[in-house]
């Protein structure tokens, strides 16, 4: 039976690899109990190290009360890592006869009402659900690597997916620490996979026509744009850089510049409407902070970003 | 007459932007004195307020022996401002004939030699330096905002650009502390601007189709993949997540996904040409590293740069 989102105590994880052991040891230092199903227990020394890299991470980020590695049983027998579960976060192999047979088999075996999620980060929950019986509990749950370490999980529904299964991984993932964002539509590639993998693109195009090398689009990216994007995202990052008249005056102005050839990639028309939702997205994130304010709540946090590059 | 690049103490700052304003800031707090030009003294409180604003953050950084604000010289007449000069840093505004009628003046009046630079970010040297008579010296340095934090400076000439100017101000941006990257090739939008352009494109176009808003956009930024880029950029991010295999393994593995609708931007050819590379590139960053070493490194910093996003 599913539990109160903030009473789960017992969660089971799908997959040996980088993403199941990395979610396997956030969990674990998150203080709750996993019951780790793996393919083969050949794979459990490989297992065992991603959880034991990870932990002194996750030990200097700071561990919740009680969690200890000890809290780990390991199996390779699929219905004894369900039982009694509370959650289940799958991160099987990327192929889509493997997951589809997979959720075939836990929509029979995992407790009734149990929310199931998937890590996957190319594949839509419509099309993994498919053959499952019980596909109203299975949603995408897609984290980013380090999963143990960066907060962000995506998730997003298939056609057969309930409002309450995705209210409750919502709830859940934050209890637990993570910073889930909800997607309005099952887009491929959600969204910062999407935002990524524009600028990868655009990057291979510049490797392409030797206009840059790998390591000038790192050094571009390290010590330009990203330490600003961590703290600020993209669109406040405009926001505050416009000064007083923010996002408004970024495009109003540089509207006509979205028409030159900066990128490969296509502008999107800047209609009256695409034009004021981002306005409105941007003035409601700032809420009544001044951009002063703004501008030096950046600075300052850019400086310990800067700092935590440098050492 | 042109000094050599570690004996500039003199330099001249054009603007009363935050562009302008930002790197007298940068200089005065890296100990040179700074002689800025604005177009009215009206501008002055303005300009000055700007340079006070950054202090504080310069002052955390660490300021460079005997820096002061007290190396600040403010003029409304360019040939002052120029005088005596051994470096010029141009922050006038974005527009293509105001460049050229001020790069005809600094051609006349900067002393001989003396590099000229401009922080613009749309325009290219080969169109600014047209009309100036001693164009062999005029340079593209473009900064990021705010440009006394963020290190990076992309430099690229003209066609009438000498490479003695160019191997010239790259040392000399190095010595002043900051992180040079000189360009193959005079592109639109530089290296950083277009991986940035590229994604900003990508995000209004989700905004445009209702799939995210600006906050989905900063969050998924801000939680997922920007901390890691502030570290890795993306190069190394893919290197070191596919483990042993590194690069190739990400391409040879991943490259049909690049063919999958993940974003509006086309997808370039994947060429053997282009795949070498890539790993070739990434497998020099890595030098004699392992990937164990290189996760564990990523994984130390990441944890420092999430605390510094968190207080």
């Amino acid at each position: 039976m599913r539990p109160l989102a903030d009473k789960a105590r017992i969660i089971t994880s799908i997959g040996a690899g980088p993403i199941g052991g990395g979610w396997a040891a956030f969990f674990l230092a998150r203080g709750f109990k996993v019951q780790a199903y793996i393919h083969s227990m050949e794979e459990e020394r490989m297992f065992r190290s991603i959880i034991d890299t990870a932990w002194p991470c996750l030990e200097s980020i700071g561990l919740a009360p009680g969690a200890t590695r000890d809290n780990l049983m390991i199996t390779d027998d699929l219905a004894v890592a369900v039982r009694d579960t509370d959650f289940v976060q799958e991160s099987a192999p990327e192929r889509l006869e493997i997951k589809q047979a997979l959720y075939k088999h836990l929509g029979e075996l995992v407790p009734e009402g149990v929310v199931i999620a998937s890590s996957t980060s190319g594949l839509t929950m419509t099309e993994i659900q498919a053959e499952c019986s019980t596909p109203e509990r299975t949603v995408v749950g897609h984290p980013f690597n380090p999963p143990y370490l960066l907060p962000l999980v995506e998730v997003v529904g298939g056609v057969a997916t309930s409002d309450d299964a995705l209210d409750w991984v919502m709830e859940f993932y934050r209890h637990a620490g993570k910073e889930p964002l909800r997607l309005k539509k099952e887009i491929p590639g959600f969204i910062a996979t999407r935002l990524q993998e524009a600028l990868w693109r655009e990057a291979l195009h510049m490797v392409a026509n030797g206009e840059a090398s790998p390591e000038d689009i790192d050094r571009a990216l390290r010590f330009g744009p990203a330490p600003r994007m961590a703290i600020q995202g993209q669109c406040m990052a405009f926001h505050v850089a416009c000064g007083e008249g923010g996002m408004a005056t970024n495009l109003d102005q540089f509207g006509p510049a979205l028409k030159l050839p900066w990128t490969r990639l296509e502008a999107p028309e800047l209609t009256r409407e695409l034009r004021d939702a981002m306005v409105d997205g941007c003035n409601a994130m700032a809420g009544d902070q001044s951009f002063e304010e703004m501008a030096a709540e950046r600075d300052r946090r850019i400086v310990a970003v800067i700092k935590a590059c440098r050492d």
